[in-house]
């Protein structure tokens, strides 16, 4: 069983099997009965849990407000906006009857047909036309404004190729609208969202991101401008994070939402959305993750340090569990989760192999030699090497450890990706490079056909206009006309 | 625009409109544009927030662990349980597409008929099918038992008539599903849970409950023993505030869930649910509210204290400001939410009717005379009494008040249920009582027949056998047959 654990096929050897495999493994999640939704499972989500308490914490510094909005929307609301429509049409659930009845021919239970809606409801793909269709009736005048309201919630994206975490037909989120008297305080709140997504994830996650803006190819359906953090996974691919749009009055215009500004004058409202998933799951697991399982940031970890004792019989146990007693207790008071895993049904060798392969950032194994000689067996999980320590004074030792291997974690994470961050100066420069991995700092003319003819020709994308950097001009590597900056080409995700 | 705050239709002239306005008025919801969904506010939703904050960690405190499946149940899921599918299929939203097209007609978007599903999927009502077909791969010795997980979701029901928190289409709600190796394991758990919501309700809401069992007419589809906490609202009429199931081993069965035992015997696992949701809004508002709006349990409002500046200027305002600055830190240090309104554009009596109607348990009034003086005036919701207090020492005066609006509110609840308490010996007697509304104990000889009769009869219904109080045998009111004890009888939510 600790074998079977361990087995875990190797990232170099097929990276999204190893992927696969490790999300199983380590207990977060798995494939439900329906096509493409997935089932996380208590340790998953106590991941998720973690990063929801943190964002919300962050979230509400700022003023944000949590609300409620329907899960089902009209048809009709959809349509409004039509650059929207024709983005999220495509893929989505939608619900035509509201009830079932017994099958006349006794085939069990039907959808009665007598049951059709007059109009059909959509399982939400996002919430900007529902929300919208809401805010009509809160806004008036400049007094009600600003709104800024953020939701948790399930929505719905009936995508083909699915895969957990990453993207799945269900998914869990949190999505922000807000409505602004100014396209000026519009854009500084989607801004200071994506801002906010860079520092989580760069403090929390220990995973570098890269902010910029979207290309309008890559942009939200509905938006004037997209910001995002883009990420690079051990594959040398992108993972788009968390992305925040400053939407303009276009949702405003299409629900009719005006306000009377301080002139009297009837003005429509300024919008971002803003928004982060379950797919951030995703990108922990391939940011950090090893061939031995996953590896947890500390500031994230359910676990933070796991305690197993080894022993060969009650009295000896007993001893052990006396000992670590109070050390628990400090490091619980110190705001460190700890479990002590005395569990009799299961070997400590299949303890050791669990605990890795769910990246419990540290381990400590105490036996009866080390009570004897005041000493404990500590093992970090980033690095996989362990120590013996004197138990005397480990509460401290430990909390400084947790905090030294979130910075490594980040700092190896980045070093791998500085490692392959590469720039190209012509086409040809550049296909070679992007054949294997990493992003590609090119200089491109900023027109959607030179960015469609690179994406049909190499697979590769413009992750983003980076916000920082180099900002040098050049030409672009495929048409020789003029670009104002170097822009990040990457296969993602 | 204040007196239009206050303008409330008054509780003994039309209860229900009192309600909604109130839901209304102090900005808890609203409807939404999609039938029997609503919106919930950020105020409602911070109500809401504490709740489940409070719950979820006394959950944890037993064991409970978060996770989330999905929200999409194929119809032959739903079907597995004969009882389960009679109680929630003529109620259900049915996805049957998954994609929309552009109208060859030109009339929009339409549903793409090519896009139909094999098979339905239903919007969850209740989790347990889903949830038991995943068990089915969790469960496989007396090692992995027991489960007990909880997710915190969106479910719906279909239902004709809808209010407000009451009764919605869509509605928040937790619901725990746990898998045990005995019946008594799974029965305890039941039992755990049911205490755990008379707990919240009496300590958390201030709203007293009855615990008892339902009768087999009132029990959860699928279940072979429901237990419920009652309450009463201001009407007289019952509110069943949550409920907590034992499946015996049915969902097992109808899943063919099974483990092996220690004997190394396949035995089928035992199962108990339980729930409670955004229901428990309405009857928080239905306990204590009154005819001037709402009146929130200081350990459930979001602003446990506001403090309203009176000023002429900008002058007094900062004088103001600057006595009540280091109060309010105190207040926060002492883990009370304090909201400081010096809003410039609402006047002091817009404020106090805003606040009054959202029912701030608190309020502090400031102006420059009570600067000079040393002293604020305070005004409590929960008895409307305004008092001139001095400024020295008024957080810790505040702190005790807190606590003791919370036990009057308690207190008052508990007296008008008892007031509203009557016993039946006779069917005539009974006939008579209920029309004024308030719980009935009566006797009753068991048999869902003579529930019914009464139900269709008076409209009132067994809302439970308590677990406590009298236990006297006696004769059922209506056919005279024996009756083990007295239960309650009453009209309800």
């Amino acid at each position: 069983m600790a074998k079977e654990l361990k087995n875990l096929t190797k990232r170099s050897e097929n990276y999204s099997q190893w992927y696969n495999e490790l999300v199983t493994k380590a207990d977060l999640a798995e494939q439900s009965a329906v096509r493409g939704c997935m089932v996380i499972k208590p340790y998953g989500y106590a991941i998720w849990e973690k990063m929801q308490q943190t964002l919300d914490a962050m979230f509400k510094k700022t003023g944000v407000k949590n609300a409620y909005f329907p899960l089902l929307i009209p048809k009709s609301f959809l349509c409004r906006e039509a650059e929207h429509v024709e983005g999220f049409a495509k893929e989505c659930a939608v619900v035509t009857h509201y009830r079932l009845k017994n099958d006349p021919d006794g085939n069990g239970v039907i959808v009665d047909p007598e049951a059709r809606l007059e109009e059909e409801l959509i399982v939400r793909p996002t919430s900007e036309t529902i929300i919208w269709g809401t805010y009509k009736n809160w806004i008036h005048s400049y007094r009600d404004l600003p709104i800024v309201c953020n939701q948790w919630a399930n929505v719905m994206r009936w995508e083909m190729r699915t895969r957990m975490f990453l993207r799945t037909a269900e998914f869990l989120w949190q999505e922000g609208h807000t409505a602004h008297a100014t396209a000026e305080e519009a854009e500084e709140r989607t801004v200071q969202m994506i801002n906010i997504y860079a520092d989580f994830a760069r403090k929390y996650m220990a995973m570098p991101v890269i902010v910029g803006v979207k290309s309008a190819n890559e942009r939200f359906a509905g938006a004037l401008n997209t910001y995002t953090i883009e990420a690079m996974m051990q594959d040398g691919k992108a993972l788009q994070s968390g992305t925040s749009h400053f939407l303009g009055q276009n949702f405003a215009k299409a629900f009719d939402v005006t306000f009377v500004n301080k002139d009297n004058q009837p003005e429509y409202v300024w919008a971002s959305s803003w928004g982060v998933s379950t797919r951030l799951m995703g990108a922990l697991i391939m940011t950090h993750s090893d061939d031995n399982g996953l590896v947890l940031p500390p500031h994230l970890a359910p676990i933070q340090v796991v305690i197993v004792p080894i022993y060969k019989n009650d009295e000896q146990l007993s001893a052990i569990s006396e000992r670590v007693k109070p050390i628990i207790a400090k490091l619980e008071e110190m705001g460190i989760s700890v479990k002590y895993d005395d569990a009799d049904n299961r070997r400590p060798g299949f303890k050791f192999a669990d605990y890795e392969v769910k990246g419990v950032p540290v381990r400590l194994a105490i036996g009866a030699r080390d009570l004897e000689n005041g000493t404990v067996e500590l093992m970090r999980r980033d690095t996989l090497e362990k120590e013996t320590l004197p138990l005397e004074g480990i509460e401290a030792h430990i909390a400084g450890l947790l905090e030294k291997i979130q910075e490594n974690i980040y700092n190896k994470a980045l070093a791998y990706r500085e490692k392959m961050t590469y720039t190209a100066d012509t086409y040809e420069e550049f296909k070679e490079k992007i054949e294997n991995g990493g992003f590609i700092l090119a200089h491109w003319d900023g027109t959607p056909e030179t960015e469609e003819k690179i994406k049909n020709e190499t697979k590769a994308t413009i992750r983003c206009i980076p916000l920082d950097g180099d900002d040098t001009p050049g030409v672009c590597m495929v048409t020789g006309k003029p670009s104002a900056r170097r822009v990040i080409f990457a296969r993602a995700y």
